[in-house]
């Protein structure tokens, strides 16, 4: 694995892919995924502007089977075809399946895995934390995405502890989601020059965390309006801001609607959010799986009216 | 499923089964397991004085592919003969899995299942916990018992959502870890009278839990000193409170052990420092698997220390 | 001062006594007090079977000015005539302010102070928190009873500072508020020989922390139903857990009402919606002064039919 | 009051000023404050380019009398002479208090006042928090500046509530210590067109937050290094913003220092620590008041090394 490579190719819109089910949410929408790989990649989500992540909490990665998992890397990475980096996710209670998952991932030639903690308890020692990703590490030659997760576990991930994970071989990047603007400060400052800091927070926190160093930002929103988040990544990189300002105000009428319904009802319904909106622009992602709920008919009806007032309707009908 | 038999013989100590490894935690070491299950029936954890819990968090099964899981439920359900009650513990984050697992454990045999709600964030929406419930509800026909986890989930699960719950048909017992009084005392208020109340704070918190009307408790001590654990409940039951506090007396120098290690190292870690317990009591648990490590050599020999004072030593040397 | 004598006193209902002001919420309507303060010792609330505290927070201690708390125990402890005793409440966020307070108790005659650690910030030092209480213990000759009340501050005193405190000369009482129960019996099991622990988590969690060994209980109901708590404490030491249980499920309606309120509301209202319930049953309260603000008529009438159908209008009319 | 000039005033370094005590803490030392005073307007704490805060929590607020906080506010304004804005801290339990303070601020010619919510429990409704500013405001006529203090209370005012709050007459500026950095952003955005946005998270978090929009920065080390915060300020107007990094380098080790000491002991002490690095730089800030406790020799050696590494003391000598 080159290093530097890895290092470089994780920036701009980092796009947690959904993951689409057939209406009864029974078996994944293989055709429609590619599809969707494909509809990305062509809006821009390309190798130094973009990466895409499997498997992720907003891909639905907790209610698939093991062999769904993979089945998924497997397209993403067909479909992908070099064109995009691939990082899987891998996150799992047990290391060992987190290492099944990545060696998986490394054998059909992924370019890097991102795992949490493990997750069991809402705590986790440091020492476990470092022990797990220290084996991953040892494991597979590719670049590993930390996360630190706070919706996930209490533990936010001290400088300390990333530094000394930091050192590991292949740990080359960090999705980090803190929303303590201390801490996501000292991450750059501290862990900047080492690895790819990856913003966790949302495009609310852009332009901000550009200005400060980050190399990319997390998003569901590439899904559907890929273009506008490649475009986010090159005004920021240009000092731009304004300009990526005007952008992510586009965004709002869906983020409060996202916000609103999070907070009704729960976290873990926040990929759904995001699912229903790409279905109301045309997308076909199927139907859930328990823990996830369908969405009530009024958000259905909010999210309708957000998407043709902002123009993302027109801007999917344009593009795909 | 007769409900009334079932919620009767969720009583007594109920045990979560210590998954016992090879030296290297490589494969389950089903020998001992057997061995072990034969001990505790042989010393009275049996039908109406006692439970067997294999799966539980105590009982590694985060580290478990579902394949050993399952095959973990067999050894038991297999060894217990039915001369006492099996609950297997089928925590995951996805229902579709965790009624996997609630199906093969009625296929083989068992009595219940115990389950968590799924807890992949650390909040989960009450509406999303019901629906999980329902759907293991509808698809077997075994006793369930929830699992209150405050250790998992931030979600203390409200009375409101208990009562609702308690009405599924086979919703029988829940395992209630609440460290908080007022919650406590309000469950079994509530509940004691529709479904079995096991405590699930910890044996520091009897007798008090007996005398508010607790039918039973959740034990990892069970597994080597069942007798011990027995005596607890059959006292407790005759008002012997006295004769309680002394035998939980006994416990006191390894609770200390347990919770310094717990404090110091994590909560992720509190079933690895009861199997060091019953290591140094002479049972062949084995290696470890990540995110669980191995204990320092300090602890071990606090443990020695411990176990010879207060006669868990010669306890196991004459029992088993 | 009589360290054993002091120590015996503490024990059944410690009623956190109402300041009553005038319409407005301007001055303190001293008469109505006396009267109040009366009212509950001829109602039982007397030497050995009950304790008064003026100055609480349920007591509004916290808008009222030094001048005026000093003369609220100065009117309590004159109507008192020995006959009770009378411990003042002195919690404030500077301990020399707390020593001028407690100096002041002692000159007219009370019998010991009640202090929460300073607590202007939501976490402070176990070192802070033991010097605070080794300054007034040096300064005072007077019985003091630690405040552990989670509601005010995120340190839930641990059992380690409590016992280092419980050795200062004149602790010698701890109004425990803590929601844990694991915490709740240590204390009882670590202090309980030393010094007199009052159970404060409320009538809910009785009478099992009676069963525990608790020689009182913290009560706002005292002002209003003082003989029906002074029999709760006589029938708990009865071992008549039984009549414990009915008298307490008579304050079931209330206690849903004060519980909605502050949810709904705010923790800090909790001693209006208490002052509330005695205004319906004919005590002359008063107004409010912020940050308390006045309830809604909707709790008003809810509290109307509460007190009607439960028998606590029947109740003070008889006894007043 | 011209609202606007005020508005206009809360800018740059918004200095919590120390407030100085003699050796055994009993009084204050009134010379060596309007020293300090005078020291920092001569450095450039001025209209425009500054703000002095006496009787904020970093100024031993919460150990003074009421008295005591008056006399400190009454040398403040007097010492000031117009030359730099004064915003007096008036927090307290009692809203009646703080419009005691409040109102006296503004007899004595002030420029307005600083206040947290009313902080007695860790919680507070935000009716309440609305009722107690709205009385303020309708008492004086001066600048109201907010003060969301999460150190304080679990309430991190919503944005909902700071907006209602802005329309209250004279609520002109808000001291925002929020962690949260989606939170922060979403105060500037919302508020910033309103009222002057203080940002009240530590030094830093600065060039990043001048970035978005910040007015001001709260700050301890304004006291013995006025000329650095004013730099600060100025630089970033600029956008110079490697300067403001380049000059916020200097007090990272001291930065250290503190955090340690408040981490090992608590959040209490922070201003105490803060005073000990102006002591060791020649300030005469004299002793301590409970619970404010003395800082050990260690802490004390590490502050000295620090200050004569990063120029600080030579930085004093030159400018005192």
């Amino acid at each position: 694995m080159d290093s530097e490579r890895f290092k470089n190719l994780m920036c701009g819109p980092v796009v947690v892919v959904f993951t689409p089910f057939d209406n009864e949410g029974i078996s994944i929408n293989e055709r429609e995924l590619r599809k969707n790989v494909r509809y990305m990649i062509d809006n821009g989500i390309q190798n130094y502007s973009g990466v895409l992540i499997p498997g992720g909490s907003v891909g639905d990665s907790f209610v698939l089977s093991l062999k769904e998992r993979k089945r998924l890397f497997k397209i993403v990475v067909e479909e992908a075809k070099g064109e995009v980096p691939v990082v899987c996710g891998v996150n799992h209670t047990s290391t060992n399946i987190t290492i099944e998952l990545s060696k998986f991932a490394e054998e059909i030639g992924v370019d890097g895995v991102m795992a949490t903690p493990p997750f069991y308890y809402k705590t986790i020692s440091d020492e476990a934390i470092y022990e797990h990703y220290k084996a991953i590490s040892e494991q597979i030659n590719l670049g590993i995405m930390l996360y630190n997760n706070t919706a996930m576990l209490d533990n936010d991930l001290s400088i300390d502890l990333l530094l000394r994970l930091s050192k590991l071989k292949n740990v080359l990047a960090i999705k980090e989601s803190t929303p303590n603007r201390i801490k996501y400060k000292k991450v750059i400052e501290t862990l900047g020059d080492r690895i790819a800091v990856i913003n966790g927070a949302g495009e609310d926190t852009e332009p901000d965390s550009y200005k400060m160093g980050t190399k990319g930002f997390i998003t569901a929103y590439g899904n559907f309006v890929p273009g506008l988040c490649v475009e986010i990544h090159k005004e920021a990189l240009n000092n731009n801001y304004q300009k990526v300002e005007q952008i992510i105000k586009r965004f709002n009428p869906l983020k409060d609607i996202i916000y609103r319904y999070v907070n009704d009802v729960g976290p873990e319904q926040v990929g759904r959010i995001y699912k229903e909106i790409a279905i109301s622009l045309g997308f076909k992602l199927g139907g859930t799986r328990l823990p996830i709920i369908s969405i009530p008919q009024y958000y259905k009806e909010k999210i309708k009216e957000a998407v043709e007032k902002n123009g993302f309707l027109e801007y999917v009908n344009n593009t795909r």
